[in-house]
């Protein structure tokens, strides 16, 4: 059910950029219990002076690495699940591309069940809503 | 009052993605009263690798042309609106371009009336709200 | 804490982005009390077709140049400071770089302050909920 929208600046091979999805995509399995085929994700990538970040906001020294991820995803978890994404984001991160934990930006935009449609115009978690949601990994 | 974001692979002609927005924007207005000419939408191409989808999630057989179409819209519209949205979408895009139902991936983001600004720097919806919410088509 | 993105047409030049950015930034600041270092935006261009606006929707008169602006920011703003912020952020384009009210479409997303986290893996605002929200600069 997450869709995860990921922005960086251009210049980063495939296969750096597939990392940035695939341990994104592994912190969502681990913490909040998303099936590992619930996979969907969108890479943007900006010019350098399309994307803005703040190098010092908050005391977190940020580079041109610096890395938007939204994820859209459905309403229910905790703010104990929300932190523990945060960091398990980061970590696997900084494993895999091997991006400095100061560098991933991270917003949670949360909604209704009702409002996904994952295919053949259905919305499926209306009929069936995910037994995954509120059970920690 | 919608704003339809379109995200796909790129290869697809220009007649292809403007035929995206004409359904979706066509479904909009045939279900939930959307006036024809409140007609707002931003498409994104992505190259191959920048688009990740799982081929089966819910049984669900996905192809590279799946299209994701994120609808940023006002609230109160009911789950009976929602099911009909979806489905007449994906009839739509069916026709036109000719899309697979199970290519069609949709997510809605509702927001407050207060929240738009269509211009001029005014708040329209909240000075007058729209009267074709919660009004079928 | 506003993750700002700006989507508009190809062509125009990068010193014309980044005044679509800045003043955009100014009337956060002003009109929210946003920091003036919380400056984090993603200006996506888009090819001509891929646009799709209206002219005329409530009588407003869109161009061409028309500017999308998505801001996603923390909930606890009244309406008294969206209706201050579209008008501050409509005045200063207008005045830098120079774009017609009537082309700046506006929407705001509201999460809550624990969706965030500026880097570092961690929960900022559930730690340290910003002071500045809910007062007026």
């Amino acid at each position: 059910m997450p869709l995860v929208q990921i922005s960086l600046r251009e210049g980063k091979p495939a296969q750096y950029r597939r990392a940035l999805g695939d341990s994104i995509h592994r912190a969502l399995v681990e913490v909040l219990a998303v099936p590992a085929d619930d996979h969907f994700q969108l890479i943007t990538e900006h010019k350098t002076e399309n994307v803005v970040h703040d190098s010092h906001y908050l005391g977190i020294e940020r580079t041109d690495d610096v890395v938007f991820v939204r994820i859209t995803l459905g309403l229910g978890r905790t703010l104990a699940q929300k932190r523990a994404l945060y960091a398990r984001i980061a970590a696997l991160l900084a494993e895999s591309p091997g991006l400095r934990p100061q560098d991933v930006f991270i917003v949670l935009v949360e909604i209704q069940l009702e409002n996904w449609s994952f295919g053949n115009g259905v919305a499926q978690y209306a009929d069936t809503p995910p037994t995954w949601i509120n059970r920690q990994a």
